[in-house]
């Protein structure tokens, strides 16, 4: 073992050949020190979900999201802020959801209420409501077989969350697709309305919404996402063979798309203005909670960087932008019209990072560059390690920043911070302000801006 | 880089020639599997906060306490449960604890509550009270300054809990003398009681109490915790040049030691029973909130892996004990009865380890071992690295295992948990079930389970 511990003592000297490591790591540890000392950021967050709250594309809380970013990025330090216009989706959910199951026992019908929220982008039943016998299906697979019996019926995907993922985005990326497509799979075969298993690793009973699309050929069904508790009453029921009916009353519609705005602060580049990094979150969420980690926490981190650079007198080489983008939730429009921008200014975009997988305590960056990249990228490892986020993966990146490197094969990444909390609140009523660590928050911005610094004075 | 990135890859290589990679890997897994998908740790954590709730040691509640770690244990597969009877301080609050400040303005007087708890250990005032003029200090070397001021007053220690330290333990390290022996230092010049600052992270009002210890040729005079928001309209107060009077009310006393006990339960081990590997956490918290993270989690930790080990058929080849201390808080007594018993049987321990750190999401080990351990702990790192908790340091231990190590050179470790939020709850009314994320609290549990195994398969 002896050669082992000579080898893990040579690599370090090794790789800070690479870079000016006394004064990289104290500009680090002065950003550090900035971000933790100042109540910026808990006061940003703080008026974002309390003062602004809920802000779905389209929704009067958008307007007043935008202005909180324009004066947000101001008050940061900007050198200039501009609001840039960009078509969103208006989905309203309309009303209050209501659900319940009704069963036959003892003669008599019983009818029990059920948590649930329509899932975003479906259609309303409107007044009338759906009633229906329910199906129950474990997969598509089982949807398929059994796809004769669907018709008339609501189906209900119950489709559980597995736990056993460490990475529990990995039991979303699995089981996200029911709420994706389960409508109008069901809906392929005569359905007449979905219920889909909320994806939650959390014991409580809150539904978790967000969006589905449509395929156009099929019929429009509602769809709505009921809470785990109330998922395992109806499992239940039916493993005792019991025949169930549920009630449906939901209200979502799509009004005209109407303007929205990215939200873009700008500090300029003094030796290379032309050259842009973009950093981001994105300023939409959904309707039913504050929208504290998804994507508040993301959004703030952004306008911290932007102070903390201007606090420290930190002027970059190339032309960094922040950037709140418009509309993630419910479409992708926020980040399109970033790229469309882009190409019509025929703008070069060296690099992108996006925050939007939570404000929880950072473990590293994933990344999308080309291979070459890495020998550099891990040089600089060790130089997160004292703010835990130095583990790197290769593959990672943000919705909003995705189009960027579709369009110009931009490196980008994507804040992974830890995510055993994540799907407690993900898209749920719990994602609020109190459910942010404003530390583990800070250190996030901490990481981020150390990969920005590192980025701006070494390239990629 | 190249040979860099060839080193890279070489190192694992090296190191997996020292385990049995495939299997242990797949243990862990299994590990990991089933402590995910359990309930038992929630309900055990849930039973614990909200049905026994605070236990201060020699409290009605530190003998629920000591029934439910007994019945938990059993529930949970040990061989066998103990009681191990220990004498325990037996300090009560006594009552509701009060503070006020008032000061002159415009010739009236005004009178402002203050949020405090009385410090652990601390004398009452009882119902007299006292009231005092206020002076602050900033720290011990201004105290000694000011020393011929001191006489009379109350003196109010406001030493700023430093949020840049990236590792919050290091600012309560640095601050947490004055809770302890600040009484005592102000009583040496005549004052007749503290005030002192919470130590906290956290941008609420909550004080923060904790244990302090008296030297023994000094005047014991009454201490109490100020919630941090309360500081800083002293503070301002101060700043402004207000002459400030304090009122306080507390009702501390020491009863006579009573009896508690060290909650043990065991596998026996196949190989060498008689060699034992400790893993616990303390059963005794603070009387002012449910001791969720301090330490419910490490001792719902340690029954859990004992389950885990149990539900898998897991026979250890040395003896495993699972102990619930029974007195860390105000007192140490679980972990020195431990090791006395231990003595006085001649027991051989191996390794020791205690989760009392948070029940967090874990970020790797700290050790106390001998040098030549290292390339053994070094060649298992990677296969903490899918579970989080891959960061080893050197240096860490336990309060309640400390004993041990003192007595026999018994190797320990503690686990270190990410500490962003622990600061904000530890030792306030906050730390309660509700602030525990279940899946952290479990991949702690993981962690640890895995370095028992390692260190049962390998030794160390």
């Amino acid at each position: 073992m002896k050669k082992l511990l000579l080898l893990a003592l040579v690599i370090p000297f090794a790789a800070t050949a690479q870079t000016d490591e006394k004064a990289d790591s104290a500009f680090i540890k002065s950003i550090s020190d900035n971000i933790f000392i100042s109540r910026s950021s808990y006061y940003n967050l703080y008026d974002l979900t309390k003062h602004v709250g809920g802000r779905l594309a389209g929704s009067p809380q958008m307007v007043k999201a935008e202005q909180w970013g324009y004066n947000a990025m101001k008050a940061a330090g900007a050198d200039n802020v501009v609001l840039q216009e960009c078509m969103v989706p208006h989905w309203v959910r309309g009303g209050k959801d209501l659900a319940s199951v009704s069963y036959a026992s003892n003669g008599q019908t019983v009818t029990v209420p059920v948590n649930v929220f329509a899932i975003g982008n479906s259609v309303g039943t409107g007044a009338k409501g759906v009633e229906a016998q329910v199906m129950r299906v474990n997969n598509f697979d089982e949807l398929e077989k059994r796809k004769n019996e669907v018709k008339g019926k609501i189906v209900f995907y119950n489709v559980p969350f597995e736990d056993e993922f460490i990475q529990t985005f990995r039991a979303y990326g699995k089981n996200v697709v029911y709420r994706g497509i389960g409508a109008s799979r069901a809906a392929k075969y005569g359905a007449v309305a979905v219920m889909v298993r909320s994806m939650t690793n959390a014991m409580d009973n809150n539904p978790h919404t967000g969006a589905l699309r449509y395929l156009d050929s099929l019929p429009k069904i509602p769809a709505v996402a009921v809470g785990v508790r109330d998922v395992e009453k109806l499992d239940t029921l039916f493993d005792n063979g019991v025949n169930l009916k549920a009630q449906l009353f939901t209200w979502g519609q799509f009004l005209p798309d109407t303007t929205g705005h990215n939200v873009i602060g700008e500090l300029k580049g003094s030796t290379y203005p032309d050259q842009i990094i973009t950093v981001g979150g994105h300023l939409d969420s959904w309707d039913v909670n504050e929208g504290a980690h998804d994507d508040g926490t993301g959004c703030v981190q952004t306008i911290e960087i932007l102070r903390a650079f201007k606090a420290l007198g930190y002027q970059p080489k190339h032309t960094i932008r922040f950037v709140l983008f418009a509309n993630e939730e419910n479409g992708g429009r926020g980040g399109e019209k970033y790229a469309e921008e882009a190409k019509a200014k025929n703008e070069q975009h060296i690099f992108a990072l996006e925050s939007d997988a939570g404000g929880f305590t950072p473990r590293g960056f994933g990344f999308t560059v080309k291979p070459e990249s890495w020998a550099k990228l891990n040089a600089w490892k060790h130089l997160f390690e004292p703010y835990g986020g130095s583990t790197f993966t290769d593959g990672g990146d943000g919705a909003d920043i995705d189009p960027l490197r579709a369009q110009f094969k931009t490196p980008v990444a994507g804040l992974n911070p830890d995510n055993q909390r994540y799907f407690d609140v993900h898209h749920a009523v719990t994602d609020v302000f109190e459910a942010v660590s404003i530390r583990e928050m800070k250190l996030g911005a901490i990481n981020m801006a150390a990969l920005l610094y590192l980025v701006d004075k070494y390239g990629l």
